[in-house]
């Protein structure tokens, strides 16, 4: 199944292609630009949405679900949401077909035709704040902490499986507030939270920050970002959370009767991930025999396969092999024993590689007489043999192993690829030789960050939290700085 | 909270709007038959989602996603689905918005009109064969057995929250298979799989059966069902199950090669439930106090409330309180221990009555002196004192009495309102006396069936599947009918 892989040191962009095609992951459709995710793409997807789902509730939130289409007009009450915000969106007009009078098929009725336009949701602040007025009168009604999975539509010219695509899957939260500080409280929050679930469920460190105006979200005050870094040496902005200070209050007239029985405008957050996430996960482990998968979101943990001839070597091997799957799974593992007489054991190697499955164990005739597996790891392509008995222990705590290794591996490589530098020509040359990111002195102006994303395309990724004060010079117009940010081109 | 709930003798209807806002479940939004699902709706959806989806996967199924966008002409493909298929959709014609030239907001870009148009999903079958046809070459393809959470949008006249709404949430199974036996089995083992989810989480006994040609989905040969009573006497489809015969596969040519090394078009099913079975679950089992939720689908099973003047005495009861609370989750129960000093115990009794929480538990300074606390089941109003220790067996014990109550009530219900009638007459007078499930004979020609609905507003809900041979008249035309089916006024 790898043939004809290409290799990431020759083409990591045909690389990326063909890998989300042949792990079976997502496909493009009829639809420009609308993808399909496949079975074994959705069910990363799934266990991503479990795990990230569980932390919301942990920090108090709710699911709920508002409409997908949106009324044009609702998009102008937020002045900078509607000047920021990309226009490309899908519009619906109509709302009956009839009968091709001329011919076969069907054709839109013009009789039936929107007195306003709606739009298809590229995200949902305008619709959710004008229920939320509704909703909220007194500080009694606040907090108001919800998320909701859904899709979005924004119309991209440019696609690529799961890193743009024109609709994606997402959770979109949106919380009201009672006083600013809970709600910046409250948008850092969820920034860690998703930074907590990066690094910890999808082994991937991350940077974390704020944007800078520019790149903030159209309609937010402050845009908390987490990056990481791909094995290319380009960030992927893995999430966002934003300050929304009471700019859709005002938009939609949300007030509140505060503890001092004065009216004012409620604050607000949104924070949000999206499929996008599978495409950082796919680039940032995956090597040239395909897919590697963090264990702990990995639909498949361990695959056993019997190595046999005859038919009462399966029935001996499979007898073993019930019963490990057992043990495994009363750990908590997902096990697929995969005792199909139609494959042989080396297409089964390749197929469970490229789709990434982190544990392989094959047990043949001659392991059944010593009691042994031969066990293989996904990411160093390890094998050893164990004793089969306690082997699930073995297997079980392989998989905090190699979550830890993938982890130190991406983070090795991060390492790597991060440069200080001083002047505008090292940067040049960084960026060319090994790209990763870059901590320069910016002066802080839109100009400079703008004049520097179209000489070299790198963008300024994030003004770390945690970068400390530190005098120095801009790269680009010399001015004075007070800290180091963060450039990196991104995906 | 109850104040102003309209009694179900008196509107039925009216209740039920009434419950769906005031319990908290979903409210109309800005957009013209679209809902909001309000987080305790939501919460019940996402136990149902949960549950559902369980019983898919433990029948081999697998989760998928497919775009929300249909290119028109695909409706076209599939002769009766186009004819049959209502064409109330929303149809996107532009891609891009752009800043009013003349004003304030933004207009639609006329340059950025489609070339062809997209639809909504009203449903997937046409997109979903599409794919299939690259992914189905040969008889090892198969079967494929995907399903899809998503949401479609059908652009419906006269809407109501949960029952009929333009955008709903639901699941899609679309199924492909080597045969016809096989397909035709998978489309009575889905209806078979709806059936034990409604009757064993809902608690909602259903009638099993096929249904009339002129009620069959649009491009199937073969639509199961099962039908639910609501408390009005009318009757609600609660899930469908189709067999597609080659339909889909002719209309997206997907064939395969079967075992003998000949060319086959493929057999297709699907079959979806979606958040109507919300509408179902409120009307079926709820009174005049608010909703009855089946045990085994409330978010929260048990709270707990307790009684107190003064804050000693709060500290004392949240002592037992929390340990209870241990004790109920480690037995799996979802509790609540609602605190707040902000709200007296009449209110938390009416708003958790309200809610549709199975048990209510208060706790007061005499029943800590005496080891007691005081259990409330919502379903029956029922209070009993029971020792603290070893409480939460018998609550335990109560989750499982009270679906079974809850299900035996709605039968009963059932059967009072079940009627075999002979005669044309009878049948109307049925019809407006008690409404309910009639079993009449029927001569099997869609004029009568269309006759009767005109005259009466009842249809045939199905043919059930268990009924037995029974030579008989047509109730309306006279002529001879091989057993009988069962009309109703329906939802």
């Amino acid at each position: 199944m790898a043939k004809g892989l290409t290799k990431r040191s020759e083409n990591y962009s045909a690389w990326y292609n063909e890998l989300v095609k042949k792990a079976d992951l997502a496909e493009n459709s009829a639809v420009r630009g609308c993808m399909v995710i496949k079975p074994h793409g959705y069910a990363i997807w799934e266990k991503m949405q479990a795990q990230l789902d569980k932390m919301f509730k942990e920090t108090g939130h709710y699911n709920a679900y508002f409409p997908i289409f949106i009324p044009k007009s609702f998009f102008s009450k937020e002045a900078s949401h509607v000047e920021g915000f990309a226009k490309e969106c899908a519009v619906v007009t109509h709302y009956r077909l009839k009968n091709d009078p001329d011919g076969q098929g069907v054709v839109v009725d013009e009789d039936a035709k929107l007195e306003e336009e709606l739009i298809v949701r590229p995200t949902s602040e305008t619709v959710i704040w004008d229920s939320y007025k509704n909703w909220i009168q007194s500080y009694r009604d606040l907090p108001v902490l919800l998320n909701q999975w859904a899709n979005v539509v924004r119309w991209e010219m440019r696609t690529r499986l799961f890193l743009r695509t024109a609709e994606f899957l997402w959770q979109e939260g949106h919380t009201a507030h009672a006083t600013r500080q809970e709600a910046e409280a409250e948008a850092l929050q969820m920034m860690n939270v998703y930074a907590d679930f990066v690094e910890n469920y999808m082994a991937l460190p991350v940077l974390k920050g704020v944007k800078t105006e520019s790149e903030r979200f159209a309609g937010a005050e402050n845009t908390y970002c987490i990056e990481a870094l791909m094995q290319d040496g380009k960030a992927l902005q893995a999430g966002t959370s934003h300050f929304l200070g009471q700019n859709f209050a005002k938009a939609f007239d949300v007030k509140f009767l505060d503890r001092n029985n004065k009216q004012e405008y409620v604050w607000g957050t949104s924070w949000g991930v999206s499929t996008r996430l599978m495409g950082a996960l796919i680039m940032a482990h995956s090597d040239d025999e395909g897919l590697v998968l963090p264990p702990r979101l990995a639909p498949i943990q361990v695959v056993i396969v019997p190595i046999f001839k005859k038919e009462e070597e399966l029935q001996a091997i499979s007898q073993v092999a019930d019963d490990l799957t057992a043990r495994l799974r009363k750990l908590g593992l997902t096990v697929r024993y995969d005792n199909r007489d139609t494959h042989k054991p080396g297409w089964k190697f390749a197929e469970y590689e490229m789709k990434g499955v982190p544990v392989r164990i094959a047990i043949g005739p001659r392991d059944l007489a010593n009691n042994q597996a031969e066990v293989a790891r996904r990411d160093t392509k390890e094998k050893a043999i164990y004793p089969l008995e306690g082997i699930e222990n073995k297997i079980l705590q392989l998989m905090d192993e190699m979550h830890d290794n993938i982890y130190q591996r991406a983070l090795a490589f991060r390492e790597e690829h991060t440069t200080y530098v001083d002047t505008y020509d090292e940067f040049k040359r960084v960026l060319a030789d090994k790209g990763g990111f870059i901590y320069a002195h910016w002066d802080g102006t839109a100009e400079t960050e703008q004049a520097i994303k179209e000489e070299t395309k790198a963008t300024i990724r994030l003004i770390p939290l945690d970068a400390p004060e530190e005098p120095g010079t801009c790269i680009y117009s010399g001015k004075p700085s007070k800290r180091r940010v963060v450039f990196a081109v991104a995906y």
